[in-house]
């Protein structure tokens, strides 16, 4: 099983960090993202979308590290971090979507811009920023975490860009809750981090 | 089972349209959006981040239409929508990400802005549209439905923003797999229309 990954990207990070807490065996693939590699074949035959990571598990090769997560959770078992309860999956699937939209445009847009030059509005990944993370806070002020209060695949799609805010200038040190829910990721074991965390 | 709804919103047509084609029987409540009713009592204390959608199934209280999708297939056991087969729901839930994060961001913030007024970037809506759009096409030109070559949860997350992409200004005429997937849509038992589509 392989992951088409990149050390800086969050959204790869988050199979590594899902990966390395629950002891799934899975061969890094390091793709070469400066020099547009995952434009090219392999990659881009695998993923026509050009996008890190990119799951390849024989039959199954999967994009988008939210349905990564879902997927490794689910066929290993895991079901501390992915369970099968309706509403259990509800909750989580709140934050992935989370991860998805809100956390995607804005600390992450907000590293793209300052770290890698990206031709993002930084002013409108300030705002995405500064309207969620209030409400990230609120949520981890009455809870250990983001769902099911354990561990679970939401707080390893919802960790990353959080983890690596700073680097798009977005200041997280004012939301306490979320400062202490970083510490307690950190503390998992098999923890693992990545560069900027 | 009470889905605090808005008509003209997308996010809560996902779940009417999912219940419609799935014959899940739901009591909808209509929020007065324009008042501010979802930032008021009784809504605003059953979703804090003041959004519509929201699922009232007694103990079980979910925001976000994604979120919302997966529970009731779940619950229901509707597992030609929502299966329990790990590739499966990595397959459907590429497309929740999608429709979370570039169609919301996308069509949908395009209708926000010419159809509601938001103080958007109407440019960065239609560049978003751009380049999704074609994405979605392409995959449809070689799949008669976004996932498991049959109806899922994951088309019911998308369409609908496609659906209304025209009240933003997104013109979708040029996608020919994306109009006859819409018609295929329509074409379903029990199908459901909203204003716009």
């Amino acid at each position: 099983m392989k992951l088409y990954d990149l050390e800086l990207s969050g959204n790869c990070y988050k199979v590594r960090l899902f990966c390395a807490l629950t002891g799934i065996d899975i061969e890094l693939i390091p793709v070469d993202f400066l020099a547009g590699a995952h434009k090219q074949s392999p990659v881009i035959d695998l993923n026509p979308w050009g996008e890190l990571p990119v799951l390849d598990d024989g039959k199954v090769v999967l994009r988008d590290s939210q349905a990564i997560l879902v997927y490794l959770a689910n066929k290993y078992e895991k079901t501390q971090w992915w369970p099968k309860d309706p509403a259990e999956q509800g909750e989580i699937v709140q934050w992935l979507s989370v991860a998805s939209n809100e956390i995607q445009n804005g600390p992450c847009a907000a590293r793209l811009v300052d770290k890698f030059g990206m031709a993002l509005n930084k002013e409108r990944t300030i705002e995405v920023s500064d309207r969620i993370l209030p409400l990230v806070n609120a949520h981890l002020e009455n809870n250990d975490w983001l769902a099911l209060n354990r561990p679970t695949i939401a707080d390893c799609a919802v960790f990353p860009y959080i983890g690596t805010a700073w680097e798009g200038g977005v200041d997280i040190s004012g939301y306490t809750a979320i400062v202490n829910w970083i510490a307690r990721i950190k503390e998992l074991p098999g923890y693992t981090s990545m560069p900027g965390v």
